[in-house]
């Protein structure tokens, strides 16, 4: 399946706005190399998110250690680096939660979440400059009750799905 | 929270893009009016879903009925109107799942996922001219088999969270 044309109508730092042609009709895309998101967990029980400035809410959210892909970098490489940079964690068991789009109506971004169950300190966290970010622990088992505070997709699905996946009803 | 400089660098026909300055540092920022989706599930247990062309991932996914707010509408009055159009469905009692950010780094689109229980056929689907979309219904029973097959954020939270409210563990 191909676009009959497409033309790129914005190029800025990070993002690209693409106008493609179906047939009769245009669709606007958002260009995207696509992220990652961690659920790390370290053998004591303890869940690493991040509390986070996301400008465009306007204010913090707690969400999962993430990152945008960077050239040619393997999903599972990002998740490993992001998580050392942003939590200051390495090692463990690593498998694949799930991959899907963060909204397809409009968007190129393809998000995968890992899980990685008995990480351990790899060192100080060394985000990037321009984040403003710090890390918060939580208890596994206090995870369901702390669902209400989270506000970001990508965060509810690596958390819900981590969730069941030691729920000994549907594991 | 506000920035100390916003300037729009595009505008499309849904889509924005707005650079601001927040100190240091530059974000670009997708403006979007905000959204909605539906879990919709009948009296006899079949649960409602669409299979619908999304360009942007140059195939079909399978995703719960959703559709863009338009100006000054409440999510509730789209979640309604787009339940109508997309799958023929209304009436019912319905509750707010979850309010959430689909990917708060660059992009200011807020989602609303509602859970619609008891919903009844109001007439034939009346899709927008540029929706290629198909519903799909699904026993309730058969979701938590069927979930390796979605592929979209909106849809893996709606679900997921609808699936955690009928478990008696966590009700």
């Amino acid at each position: 399946m191909r676009p009959d044309d497409a033309r790129l109508v914005y190029q800025g730092r990070l993002l690209g706005v693409t106008v493609e042609r179906w047939g009769r009709y245009e669709r606007e895309i958002v260009e995207h190399p696509g992220a990652v998101a961690i659920v790390a967990v370290d053998a004591d029980g303890w869940v690493t998110l991040v509390r986070q400035m996301r400008e465009a809410t306007r204010g913090e959210l707690l969400e999962l250690p993430a990152g945008t892909r960077e050239e040619g970098e393997e999903p599972l490489a990002t998740a490993k680096r992001e998580l050392r940079e942003e939590c200051g964690l390495a090692g463990g068991e690593w498998s694949e939660l799930a991959t899907f789009w963060t909204t397809p109506g409009f968007c190129r971004e393809r998000m995968t979440v890992f899980a990685a169950e008995g990480v351990e300190p790899s060192g100080a966290p060394d985000p990037e400059e321009d984040e403003q970010l710090e890390p918060v622990r939580i208890r596994l088992e206090e995870l369901e009750q702390r669902l209400g505070e989270i506000e970001d997709a990508k965060t509810l699905v690596g958390l819900l799905l981590y969730l069941r996946t030691r729920s000994p009803h549907t594991a």
